[in-house]
């Protein structure tokens, strides 16, 4: 019976080399992430997933807190009038709306859209709002679910309905605004980098990759464990398109009244599907430890003999960790130590903790990373030191371990061909020129499927000959085929 | 200019005397609660009173989660077809539903509703889930907003879109089933008591009352200082109406296949509206400590020559106390002191600390109590002992007037008449005695537009005849007018 439990999860997830997107899958649903939602393109977020996304709130809503940001929310349905006022924005949205027509029995006179994101009712609250300078600037954030009619979907990377946070501001200037999105962006880089884990290259969009209704997008993206890049967050500057739509407007220190700058930018749920395809090997998840709802779980190895005994050890280290981490005791009866390892493991537990008569006689205990699988003895006396060690060391190590990748599948190319033959055999990312012509990205698009992820804040050379036409590159930039 | 906008705040809010609805509203706008969206029926909910939403989540998610509790998320979107299964459910909510028809410029299949209440998709989920003891009990929680199409609407008490929590847990018995209704229930009381300082009667729903598909509904009724009731959380013992509707089986230990127990519990965010009408007076909010987004505010009062001296000494106060409080230091300067002493009034924040001149001087500060308007000087030595002594002062007399109140405006009565003449000339909660027959409850709300808020769990005395028919009670009941 042992036996057979202990295999179980091996078996269940197929491995990256036979079908990456199975693996994803798999993963995603093993480890209780998600499940497929009887509602087209929709997940449920279980329990585990969604303590991920706990913890991804606490974190980034810290940082949004300490830079002046307040939380508020907006209604989810938005008059079909409102939302048609941006012509770029309804061009860009309309496709994926999904509309009520109908409150009970009664067909109502216009229709209101489910918020696809959520500019136009927020903007039209600050019209009325913002009259002097002294309301400015807004610094409002938003935690919501939003929907979009998607036709092709995967679990947190792509789906109908998805949690995430706007951010929507008004400021008094330019300057103010551009240096809101980019303030915003560096608190994007610093916890996908710092907290995921996840390295990201950070830089500006191209025109036709922008937000619709944006003056420029800025964006981080990451890149996944299958060389396709992942658009983990954006921030737009909005310049005044937006406000002199809804007429927002104010009066400054001069007495004029002038419109206010905008930005808006957010991240959604998606970066959990990051996490998954960026750290995950065969056995599963594997967490930093930063994001992880359970940076150890204690799983005691008891013989009947000695039950009591080995469990009263286990829950006093159990107390003695808690102040210091998110620890679990895992002291379910029905199952073997071997199947609640390998639970652990496929979910991504980053140190595990054992403990068993010879251990308790030996005054030690053994601790497991994840993300090696290495197992190592150290005294219990030192046990509090040793999981804070081994923890910052699992966070630095598996940060290092994805800049590495990510180095080692950035590829410069200068020739088209080179350039095909790379996406074909191994992916990743391709640095080129770019003359900045949209045709040029437009047809590398129809011919390889990949797009320009951004033009980079930090250039590595100059930007050599456009990758398609071969003209005089005037921006480097990142391809990559995406999710 | 100063005298004119201390005067502005005062004859913006309608005294409760002359219009208690209107007061109600001037007190939710001015105070930056909520504004009116355009969109019917909805608000928009701003900063401040979003900030007592978080503070409502912190206290109630962490007392959730002392009890075993996990938060999950499940999809805004429900099938027609799900909607439908259980016949009492369906009947109860559908004149409510907004319904969705379109997706992008696509007709839908089947329509799908924006939740109203997510049982039917939790509990599809569960049966998958759901297959042996050891998958028992499942205690999971949901943050959300929904949707309920409303004639009559009311910012935070009934509204079109709301927030709210939603608990839907299932388990292996009925004991179970029942103690994790009451423990909820139990938790919504102390809550409401403890933090919100309001007091409520605690009881089961009359069968006319209850959730649309429950066994019993039990709830925490509030009143507000018109003598009306309110609602504050419900927690329904649903049997297994929904487990044998949506085949929720489980392999018991006896081998024998059970269908669950389920429970489902909700607190939206209409609680901000009784914290308005509990506590405010015709100056505005008053806040509870507890669950006060700024518990402390700081103003300054500085004469220009002695300007920055004074700010010096206003953040030094500010960093003393910002280890053991919320506060809030108002450094503005484009606003005079009283107009912030109005501002922070309205607004109900629990206590304002005045620093001066002739404070420094005399190595003290004035401390103005929100609750009881007084002002009183403390030496500067023992200021956060003060502050702390006076917050837990304000926290308790809060709730014992709000206990008085609630007492004074309880009646017991048997006779019909003296019924109608209490309700017409000074409402509150009747206290009568109920034959359990639903044509006599229906026929006092006819007559009077009264309802029976609760059976209560603690019975004063023997219920007495029946209000309506005369006939011995079964039951002693509250009954009110209700929001």
């Amino acid at each position: 019976m042992a036996m057979e439990q202990d295999k179980e999860f091996v078996r269940e997830i197929t491995p990256r080399e036979v079908d990456y997107s199975q693996w994803y899958v798999d993963v995603v649903l093993k480890a209780g992430l998600a499940d497929y939602a009887p509602v087209k393109g929709c997940i449920v977020i279980r329990p585990y997933g969604y303590a991920l996304w706990e913890a991804v709130q606490r974190e980034l809503d810290a940082r949004f807190k300490e830079t002046g940001h307040v939380n508020a929310y907006f209604p989810m349905l938005i008059p079909e009038s409102f939302f048609r006022k941006e012509a770029e924005h309804v061009e860009g949205f309309s496709p994926q709306v999904a509309w009520v027509t109908h409150g009970g029995d009664e067909q109502l006179g216009e229709r209101l859209a489910v918020r696809p994101t959520s500019e136009t009712i927020i903007c039209t609250m600050y019209s009325k709002w913002i009259q002097s300078w002294r309301d400015l600037p807004v610094l409002i954030n938003q935690w919501c679910s939003v929907v979009r009619w998607e036709k092709a979907t995967r679990p947190f990377l792509r789906t109908t309905e998805f949690l995430w946070q706007e951010g929507h501001t008004a400021h008094r200037t330019e300057e103010e605004a551009e240096r809101e999105a980019r303030r915003i962006l560096e608190i994007y880089r610093s916890f996908m980098e710092e907290v995921l884990a996840i390295p990201v290259i950070v830089g500006q969009k191209s025109e036709s990759e922008k937000f619709a209704g944006a003056l420029r997008t800025y964006c981080v993206e990451a890149l996944m464990s299958d060389g396709r890049a992942l658009q983990a967050g954006t921030s737009h500057n909005l310049g005044q398109h937006f406000s002199k739509v809804f007429d927002i407007t104010f009066l400054d220190t001069d007495g004029q009244l002038k419109y206010v700058w905008q930005t808006s930018w957010g991240v959604s749920h998606r970066i959990i599907g990051a996490l998954v395809m960026v750290h995950g090997d065969d056995r599963g998840l594997v967490l930093p430890p930063r994001i992880a709802p359970h940076q150890v779980v204690i799983v005691p190895i008891a013989p009947v003999k000695r039950r009591e005994e080995v469990l009263e050890h286990a829950r006093v280290l159990c107390r003695m960790l808690s102040e210091h981490c998110r620890v679990k005791l895992d002291d379910r009866e029905e199952y073997t130590p071997g199947w609640k390892f390998n639970e652990w493991e496929m979910r991504g537990v980053p140190l595990r903790v054992e403990i068993g008569p010879r251990d308790i006689d030996a005054g030690q205990v053994v601790l497991a990373r994840r993300d090696r699988l290495e197992r190592i003895t150290v005294s219990r006396d030192q046990l509090v030191e040793s999981v804070l060690d081994v923890l910052e060391s699992i966070q630095r190590s598996m940060y290092q371990k994805a800049l590495r990748f990510l180095e080692d599948n950035t590829h410069r190319v200068d020739d088209f061909n080179e350039f095909c033959r790379i996406l074909a055999e191994r992916r990743g990312f391709l640095r080129t020129g770019w003359c900045g012509d949209g045709e040029c990205e437009r047809a590398v698009k129809e011919a390889t499927g990949a797009t320009i992820r951004c033009i980079p804040f930090v250039r590595h050379q100059d930007p050599g000959p456009c990758i398609y036409c071969g003209a005089p590159g005037r921006y480097e930039v990142y391809f990559a085929r995406a999710y």
